[in-house]
């Protein structure tokens, strides 16, 4: 059901309207798949609500196009051409960001991933999508190639009416306490516990 | 990481290739978000490998449309005008099954819900898709709408290579048993604890 009841009604002064329309900070974390592609999926959502997406990968790599990006490009480009749904964005780090200075030099994952984040303070700052997937952006934080407090900091002052998505395992502390929504995927089963590997159309 | 290594190599004949190509039954439980958005994130994967994607929506209200059914038949279209990815079949109970025969009678759900899996078995059978997201299929399994004996059985047996997901809470063990790959979603955190409702673009 889209609309649950609240189990609470908070004394903030909002109205149910205010309150409905907040920006969410979402986290999908847990060791399990799911969470990138429950992003991605919800990324669809917005695309269909004529949202401006912004898919930013931070540590698959490059060479790897994930089925969601051919499937979410070719909306955005349907977008261009017809006007239905949104508008798409989708970098990847390794492929070199296309606003990055490091590209064609030795790569340095930590300033890449540096930049990235760079990058996308300056578009909250600009307020310039309406959906934010920092994919595997926790490994960046918990890796220290980028300061968790100044990007908890960061989201949690973001202007106007821009949703985030983060995903990865090992969601720092700091970011849960900050999140609006926080999804952990758990394993109940997986097929690799049973000799079998990756497949096509299912891990990517 | 698409190709992780698996834990353990089993002793069942099967080459890699063999067991890798398997088809897997996939069942996102649990009680919070991200069950039906990752399943619709495994279409896009799907779709961008060509394979033909159904998905049959056991509960939602038919007035309802969730961003990703038009996402997903936006892509379907694509398939059909320039032959990107692959074809996608959206159906909903309560709209009426398109095959169905109770159309135009009084409602009745457990029905609808046994046609609806008659049609899934038909299918099967005759190997007429590579995905079939049966999206919520858990509760006409709770309700005892369907056979869950039944379904498991017709799902083991099931030939060629049919990739199945199904959606809901309250997986029944049976299916869990049945299963190749089994996520929790778990509850950290959602923002209905803090008053907020449900708004256009996440929760549909």
């Amino acid at each position: 059901m889209p609309q649950g009841q609240p189990a609470t009604v908070p004394d903030d002064g909002l109205t149910t309207r205010q309150r409905r329309n907040r920006p969410l900070l979402v986290v999908h974390t847990g060791e399990m798949k799911g969470k990138s592609t429950a992003a991605f999926g919800l990324a669809l959502r917005g695309w269909n609500q004529g949202w401006s997406i912004a898919v930013f990968q931070f540590v698959k790599s490059a060479k790897w196009t994930v089925g969601e990006e051919s499937a979410l490009r070719a909306l955005g480009q349907l977008h261009e051409q017809t006007g239905q749904g949104g508008p798409v964005a989708w970098y990847k780090m390794g492929a070199g960001w296309s606003w990055s200075r490091t590209q064609g030099t030795e790569v340095d994952h930590a300033a890449q991933a540096a930049e990235g984040w760079a990058e996308i303070k300056r578009r909250l700052a600009e307020t310039e999508h309406d959906l934010y997937v920092l994919d595997e952006f926790t490994y960046p934080m918990k890796w220290g190639w980028v300061d968790v407090a100044e990007v908890v900091d960061t989201l949690r002052q973001r202007p106007g009416r821009q949703h985030v998505v983060i995903t990865g395992r090992d969601a720092d502390p700091r970011l849960v306490e900050a999140a609006d929504l926080v999804t952990e995927m758990t394993k109940i089963k997986h097929p690799m516990d049973a000799g079998q590997k990756g497949q096509r159309g299912i891990e990517w």
